[in-house]
């Protein structure tokens, strides 16, 4: 596109590139975060450093106690009314550095899978495994197969997420019960472990790990996840011979729960100091890649928030606090332990917003609320439409801030592009190169407008 | 995230991720086009080859008329009703194998700055210039500074792209008059040569080309952009050493015009074949990169248009055209071409669709038609919204399709997120692994919608 069709569309298309004729006061103010937020990109720089300085940061690990660390002093260095941690006692797994798994065909050679445990899963022994393999494509066919054709077989659950949707999170919570219940479910017929395809709809070489679940009535077998691309040629070489075999190794490992914390920061109301504005995301992330769009963006983007309130010297009428969770990944002990303190303080939220759905471009807010509160929302629509914020729905908002669920509490959650996520999530590939910048602010800024709009005019 | 998010987003969140519950025949239909685009990415593989065998393709040059040939053989391959190239004289220039541009300074040293000749600038001889350097941010500072200040020097234009804006077009809207009359106004005042920083709000070391044009009372100047992160190194040096010399060189050369050609596909309408529904994208684009976002996408994306259309085997009402138009970044010669043999045919147009603004997520379309045509493509709103269509405006369409302009016909735009766009625009970042699968084929799927509904509810 050349200067000539710039000049064109500039003259041609007032509506789509003014912003709101309304320039009252507060979309004035609503205007300058975000002009702070795309000129001084802080956020940006932020995670910049979380991702490529201190990196995956699974919770129990080391990583996450530099992190939590790192988020503190962030957090201290912004002039807020206070900053601590909240204790939190969390799982602690390790993958380990062994995980391979190699399939040897007598008809079609060998070849090395791209395979990570998924999280909580036990090892294989220093041995690995090695036995033929039943390829399934849900929980259904493990019963139609039944016992005798499973025990002892390691079980490939390949049922692709569907990538015809055109919400990639539809994509993948149909196909995610594979990863989360897979070797429970595959135990109780004798299963000697799983594979399972990567949650994903993208078709590449990266595996995605995850949280999977044993259950207290059955054996704990070993549950590795396998790259979609590998995945459908395990899938065809077992049709060419059925007898492969496929060999495992893994010694990752549960070891004793350890304290954590949530980190928190925030600035005091001048007017309802007890009350609470809550904006949040998650500071645990999976230990693949660097944890960038799940979930430093999100946790990052809400530091970001207090940080543009700082900037532009706005005094807030209510408390606004920014929560960076602990433990999301694995038992959501830190949305638990912050929501029982909650109560037992008997603070009063007014509202609490989470980004955990990737650092793309933002579209909106999900919204968990009365249907008062929700058109209440809906109504600020003028103040939204200058920054491309057209999506205000009742729904879902987000795990990390659900216990606070009470009523007047209005939960809600960040709606970003949902393209690219999966491409990214829970695997090597979720790096900070594949954050862009300008996306990221957007969202933090979109999250300090509805703070702000939350804030002067109330829920 | 994790899988009890997902679960819990899936469960309180039917309004995302419902299709639209109007399940008629049409709504099934359109349902289809999408499946077919995300599951069986043919634009997208087209695209690939596109830009990774070929590559970047000026006006003009061999690599054009390489495009120019595949581009045809691909429309060949589709079983359309008729393929034919569409003559063309359009603009030969070419970069040449040497540009360059070196800050000297007795203060502080010697650096090479990331450059490239400006589109139709002529060279600097081989000797190349060397001179001391005004910077400027506008035109009218040249007026201030005169003539004394400004003859026999190089002039720095160095006004940012607006990074604050929320739309990067107006970002690039607001600097790019730098690039395209810097050079012709800087020569008004005896400079001898420009270097002008790229027109992007990103800050990185990619020079950005483009267009600039000189006019016939002025002499020629040589004319380059420099990259924006050592336009700011530029600047600071300057204040340090406001006489320090730059040295550049470029063998760039206009050449004689040559014949080339627009690519065009056609489904013959099965009741009117006579009217034409137009989806057309540009086939050149800058050398610099790939071309892929600019324009590779929107032209692969109209021919997957009519792949859809086969695919599904739907019989269209009306002509549904593809055309890929030559020399939209130098002269726009190809639209001009297009419009003139459809004046002198008259041939009857009931709507155009044009696609360059980027592969990114598409977000709707601007609309340059009469109010009730307006009115009548947002009535369609519940057919868009299961694909998050949400901008449907009065606007600009583009400079390819806008000779087509009379009474009647609709000009329409396809919208794609703006974010990243300058990102790659014009540079050698422009580059098929910057583009996402998923987010093509829902653009072209998004146009096949577009023409499915004016196809079969008229406009």
């Amino acid at each position: 596109m050349n200067k000539k069709l710039m000049l064109f569309l500039i003259l041609a298309m007032p509506v789509f590139i003014q912003v709101s004729s309304a320039q009252d006061k507060d979309s004035l103010a609503i205007r300058k975060m975000y002009a702070e937020a795309l000129t001084n990109p802080v956020a940006y720089k932020n995670l910049e450093y979380l991702c490529t300085k201190i990196g995956g940061r699974l919770c129990g690990s080391v990583k996450a106690e530099e992190a939590v660390r790192y988020v503190r002093k962030v957090m201290q260095g912004m002039g807020l009314d206070s900053v601590f941690l909240q204790p939190v006692i969390v799982n602690h797994w390790e993958r380990g550095d062994k995980e391979s798994a190699r399939i040897v065909s007598s008809t079609k050679g060998s070849l090395d899978l791209h395979v990570c445990a998924l999280g909580t899963s036990i090892g294989t022994g220093d041995a690995g495994l090695a036995a033929e393999i039943v390829e399934v494509h849900n929980f259904n066919d493990l019963a139609v197969i039944g016992h005798p054709g499973i025990e002892g077989k390691i079980v490939f659950f390949n049922r692709p997420a569907d990538g015809s949707r055109i919400n990639t999170f539809e994509a993948y919570g149909g196909s995610v019960d594979q990863r989360a219940r897979g070797a429970m479910q595959a135990a109780r017929y004798g299963a000697l472990a799983v594979i399972v395809r990567s949650a994903t709809p993208a078709h590449d070489n990266f595996p995605h790990t995850g949280v999977q679940h044993y259950a207290d009535s059955v054996q704990a077998i070993p549950a590795m996840a396998v790259s979609t691309n590998d995945a459908d040629l395990l899938s065809s070489w077992l049709k060419d011979d059925p007898s492969l075999k496929l060999t495992m190794k893994m010694n990752c490992r549960k070891l004793p729960d350890v304290p954590s914390s949530n980190v928190i920061g925030e600035i005091r109301g001048s007017e309802h100091p007890e009350e609470v504005i809550l904006v949040g995301g998650h500071l645990d992330s999976w230990d693949l890649g660097e944890g960038a769009h799940d979930d430093g963006c999100g946790m990052i983007q809400s530091v970001e928030v207090l940080r543009l309130y700082k900037a532009m010297g706005i005094k807030p009428k209510h408390t606004i606090r920014a929560v960076a969770f602990m433990d999301e990944e694995i038992a959501q002990e830190g949305g638990k332990a912050y929501a029982d303190e909650a109560r037992e303080k008997s603070e009063k939220h007014i509202a609490a917003i989470e980004a955990d759905r990737g650092g793309d471009t933002p579209w909106g807010f999900s919204i968990d609320a009365t249907n008062e509160q929700v058109d209440k929302i809906k109504s600020w629509k003028p103040y939204f439409k200058p920054y491309y914020l057209w999506f205000l729905e009742k729904g879902g908002s987000g795990v990390d801030i659900k216990d606070l669920k009470s009523p007047g509490v209005a939960l809600i959650g960040l709606v970003t592009d949902p393209q690219r996520y999966f491409d990214y999530h829970h695997s090597a590939n979720d790096i900070f190169t594949n954050v862009n910048m300008r996306e990221l602010e957007l969202g933090a800024a979109a999250m300090a407008e509805l703070v702000y709009l939350i804030d002067n005019f109330g829920l």
